[in-house]
């Protein structure tokens, strides 16, 4: 049975019958990683905020295949599709890009928007055939648009794809920032177990030595080992957990991207190392270098690290705005506002 | 008079009297920037290369106040206004930003882009005078798309003004690459004398001494001393001496971005280091961090330097292609033209 969010209390098994334009969002996840459970919390409050006429509906990846069909059936040429944003578009994650895909490659006929992504097709066999595979499902639709949250992913996506490619941030940055004032205590090291983790463990090791003198030192990963599934309707209270978590922190040790940005919304200073393939890295160069209180390096050097360390700790909050920064997303959602009404 | 630049190789004072829509460039540089001058020339090919239906008409910034009425006599409601590149809006040059502002309110009812910059207000009195001068001048025209050469730009044109802002590639990195097979023997470094050098002394003298002992080591600015004029008739051939001197060196150590272009055209090992406020950190960082034979660095340290020349120099020349990366402007010119005729 296919299931619709369309609010954030319940969840339907048939879409709204009323006159509203309808902004469809596929590919919501359900799996517990926490920056992606982010971006989808973020898509919805930017398309309900910035465009409250449209009805925002979200399906879960995993109901792509039933939802598909009936969305179909319903569909009328003011409405939008999208596909949620995030880390994951190339040939790491199978799964989620034959999803989107499949998206792409069926609603030809409306504003088809992939929501702010990085991108990465490895330079081996697996890469060049998946490539090849989404090329081809891509050029299916004339309408659709991607979007590109660094300058790396635009640079490649424009090198990988015919479609027009805009530039904007991650999503998760449109949401506020939050001030609770707690007293700080303690360094938190989120970091990866999964695929694209390159810092060393001898380097994280140092900084523990470096940091667990004064302070308790814990390990996490903003992957959850539970609950086991999350969904648009409890996703928001486990994300203010974790950027309550984020704002006990006197220092948050890295190599996740949205960790990053937790460390962002919630003023907490963060150190941010490398993945395989630089979509971090890219990304803090290109919208948040401004920001005092977080740094990004690949250094490996103790001395040098600890440096970092105690400038990062000593900065305070300041104001930074990267809202205007999702203009050409509003003026591409406006223009087919304006053309199919 | 006003002079007009309809082709290369003569200079006209009156506007051609035919049919086809135009495309004028005003604020082309006559001095001797080499770097702005590239970007010119650059712009030309562009145009002539991607739109022949467009006569190209290049006018001298000095000639602007001139040719501005004569423009405004002819203009037609498909012809195109563009102020030329480079990495000059802001404060720090009063005379190119107060140019700019005069073309783009003057003309407001012609598709006008800004053509590929980066951009700086300084946080200072100046700066906040400055950018509400241009606020208000760029607000009077509804036509007006600002183009950002790299995201850091982009950012702080989205921030500063109302005006969509798309994002491209410096228009230099438009030109074919060249390959002249000289033997390479030498060292250039190519450095700036102006206000927005950081790179110190002591770390200059300190590569000179590990690049001299095995070659020779010469020092230029791509500031030209002689001519004292360079005009769109004399800029190819100076451009084309430029890349030839670039490809006779071993490496060149550079705080100016279009050094790090020259050798990216050239096939040149490249270090470039920062200047006042990160303009070429962020463009090659955004475009040009594929590329093995060049890198960006701001350390201090002569060792680490000198590994990362080492490895610069014993690097094999690739395939790169950022053509790609003009999409967005090509695509805002071809719509121009769609609705337009």
């Amino acid at each position: 049975m296919a299931n619709f969010y369309v609010n954030t209390t319940e969840v339907v098994h048939k879409l709204p019958n009323n006159d509203r334009p309808k902004f469809y969002m596929f590919g919501v996840p359900s799996y517990t990683n926490m920056g992606d459970q982010a971006v989808s919390l973020a898509e919805r409050k930017y398309i309900e905020n910035e465009f409250p006429e449209y009805q925002y509906i979200e399906i879960l990846e995993e109901d792509d295949d039933y939802a598909i069909p009936i969305v179909q059936e319903h569909l009328q040429p003011s409405d939008i599709i999208a596909f949620t944003g995030g880390g994951n578009m190339g040939n790491l994650y199978h799964n989620h890009e034959e999803a989107r895909r499949k998206v792409f490659s069926t609603f030809v006929n409306n504003l088809t928007i992939s929501f702010p992504q990085s991108i990465h097709f490895e330079d081996n066999e697996d890469g060049e055939i998946e490539k090849q595979k989404s090329q081809e499902a891509y050029r299916k639709n004339p309408n659709l648009v991607l979007v590109a949250r660094d300058a790396q992913s635009f640079h490649r996506m424009q090198s990988t794809f015919d479609n027009p490619v805009i530039f904007t941030p991650d999503m998760v940055l449109y949401m506020e920032s939050v001030n609770c004032k707690f007293n700080r205590n303690g360094a938190l090291f989120v970091l990866r177990h999964d695929s694209e983790k390159v810092v060393k463990k001898s380097t994280i090791d140092n900084i523990k030595d470096i940091l667990g003198n004064e302070r308790p030192v814990k390990r996490v990963d903003t992957v959850l080992d539970e609950p086991q599934k999350i969904t648009p309707v409890t996703r928001e209270a486990l994300f203010d957990s974790e950027l309550e978590l984020f704002s006990h922190q006197e220092i948050i040790i890295t190599d996740r991207w949205h960790a990053m940005v937790f460390s962002v919304l919630t003023g907490t200073p963060c150190l941010l190392f490398g993945n395989s393939y630089g979509k971090g890295k890219h990304a803090y160069i290109d919208w948040l270098e401004q920001i005092d209180w977080i740094n990004y390096t690949d250094e490996t050097d103790v001395e040098r690290i600890e440096e970092m360390l105690q400038q990062l700790i000593s900065q305070k909050r300041h104001d930074y705005d990267v809202k205007n920064d999702f203009r050409q997303l509003r003026d591409l959602i406006k223009n087919n506002m304006h053309n199919k009404n």
